[in-house]
Order: C-alpha cells, then structure tokens, then sequence
C-alpha cells in the first residue's frame, strides 16, 4: 500500500502532467494570458486532492507569430500544485530549465 | 486559386476543428464554465479572419464524476464563429446533434 | 444552403485544425515518428469525408532537449488532406512556413 | 529532498496525467486502435525514468457515432507504467472505475 505521501505526490505529478499536455498549442498573447492562467488554475482546481494551484505563462516568450500571437508551450509555464492526501502533503512544480519543461517536488 | 468565400470557409473550419481538440477534456464544472469559455473565446479571437466568436457550454450536460466535477466533451459545445476573408464571410457552428459534434456552415 | 465545394473546403480544413491540435505536444523521435504519422493518419482517415490523407514529420527539426527526445510542433507537420462531399473535393495542406503552421487549400 | 522513491511515483504519474490529456479526443475506430495505441506507448517511452509502458483500449466501449468512429475517452483506457529512478522503482495504472478514469499506484 502507498503511504499518503507517496499518493500525495503521485496526485500532484498527475496535474502537472495534464494541464500541460492539455494545454500545449492554445493561442496566447500577452493580452489574453490572463483568462488563459485562469481557466488552468479553474481546471486544476477540481481536481482530487488539490489545495492551491498557481499558473504563470511568461509574457516575454510570447513571440509573435506572423498573425501576431502565439501558443502556449514549455517555455511559458510557472506552476506552482499543492495536494493533501490525509495528514501527508506535496507541493510541485514545473518549471522551464535548460531547455526542459521540468516537473519537480519542491516539498 | 480558392475564391474569398472559400477561403473565409476554410479558415472558419480550422478554428472549429482546432478548438474542439484543443480543449477536449479539460476537467470543468458549472462554476468554472465561464472562465473554460472565456479562454477559448480569447483563443480563437487571436486567431487569423476571424471576426466574431461565442462559445457556450452546455452546463446541463456536466455531470459530476465521483470527485464531483466533468469534462469538457462534444456535448457540451454551442459554438458559432464568423471569419472575412476580403469582402467574404463565413459564419459557422458546432452544435451535438444525434450524438455527434456537428460542425456546419450557417451562413 | 453551402454548395458542395464549399462543404468539402469545410471538411478538409476541420480535419487539418483539429489534428494539429490534437496532436501538438506529443513526445516525439526520428525513432517514433513513423508510429505518430500512423496514428494521426488513422484518425484523420475515420473522420467524415476524407478520400486521403498523408502525414509526414520532418525528423530534421526534432531537436532533442535534455532527456533525448522532442515533441511535435508546428515545424514538422507536413500533411496534405483531401475530401469529397458529392461531386466536389478539396485538397488542402499543412505546411510550416514563414514561422507559422499554414493550413491552405491547395485544389 | 525527495526520496528515490518519492521521485519513481512523481515520475510515473507525470506520465499519467500527461497521456490522458493528450490523447483524449482522438478519433479511433476498433480498426486503427492499434495504431493509437502504439503512438500512445511510442510517446510514453521517451520520457525520462520510464522502464516499461503497455496501453490497452478497450474496443467494446468504441460505439459508433453517426459516422461510423469513436473519440479516445476515459472509459477506454488500461494503462500500466513502470519508472526507475535510482534503485527505487514505481509501477502505476490508468483504469476505468466507477465512472473515473482512475490513476494509482500498484506497486
């Protein structure tokens, strides 16, 4: 059996990886970032075991494609997940480093 | 070489194809619909031709799961979009009929 | 009422939206690519209307990041989709170009 | 610091939540499952700390839509991942239960 630890890493981890993979490739710009953070961070929210989420995209990777916006990738991406799973807690991030969308345990 | 219309056509197409898989799936209740809508709007607006866009879902269809919250799905979707192509246009929609995402041309 | 050119426009451009969105982000190799070629052309196969499909990934940009791999972007897709709703058809294609993923009807 | 085995089930849940999401929306048909299932695993192989990764779809849930296909959902899915990080490893499943596409871990 896991301890409630391990669960309430393994459910933090699985946020991550979704709401990335979920959200790769939406148009974004600096001007529609904002509801673009909050449907994610809305999304996040329901999820089981969720007690805080927050979503950064980085406004000054948004390079302008020839239509004038862009798409949410990698590289964009701050966020920061905390789950409990009865006494036991995990706070998770993911982060753009060296070149990687790096998903870590921070706590 | 397409005509205007065609081409308005086209480009209305896309963003109905391209939204509906973009956002497939993304966890959703009826408290957080509007901010689901909201950045869908906000991506399809960035997007090129495009004039006009509203996107609804059905919070009727969103039935909770056991942690108490759905999915986005097919069923969900009222969406009409309109796009200008030179001095054509295109409105057109997806809407679930007969247990399908229909997407067609309404004007 | 849409003629049937203009519906085959239609169809052929919902399938080239939604597969890039469906698609983008899934990690990719020049080992594995071939699988991901297949399975885009599977699904794009079943969708309503389409007489061909070809899905081709450019292995030359699939720069690896940290881990060795990469993931599908807008840089690698070349596809060319044609449909057929009565007597008239639409060839119609994906294609980086100038920085962008341009969709266009090519026949 | 995480523990090698903290940081086995963090990794294999990344993958997780990761395919779901990518996934899910797919057009697939009894014919081309297959096809998706081997770009689906194909994919889950390359990311990094994975050992093994088997995806099963479960046809009999794949009911036709009025043109004759599917979309990839939570209710296909039978998913089993193994990660190795250090000497510690982590064997996590994706099963339909109760109406949820359930992740846990199993070993």
């Amino acid at each position: 059996m896991p301890t409630d630890r391990e669960r309430a890493v393994f459910e933090a981890a699985i946020k991550l990886g979704a709401l990335y993979h979920q959200f790769v490739g939406t148009p974004v710009s600096p001007e529609t970032a904002a509801s673009i953070e909050k449907a994610i961070e809305s999304a996040v929210s329901l999820q089981p075991y969720v007690t805080k989420v927050k979503v950064e995209l980085d406004r000054s990777v948004m390079l302008e494609n020839p239509f004038g916006y862009s798409e949410v990738s990698g590289r964009m991406f701050a966020v920061t997940i905390s789950t409990r799973v009865g006494d036991a807690t995990c706070t998770a991030a993911l982060r753009y480093e060296n070149g990687y969308p790096m998903m870590s345990i921070i706590d």
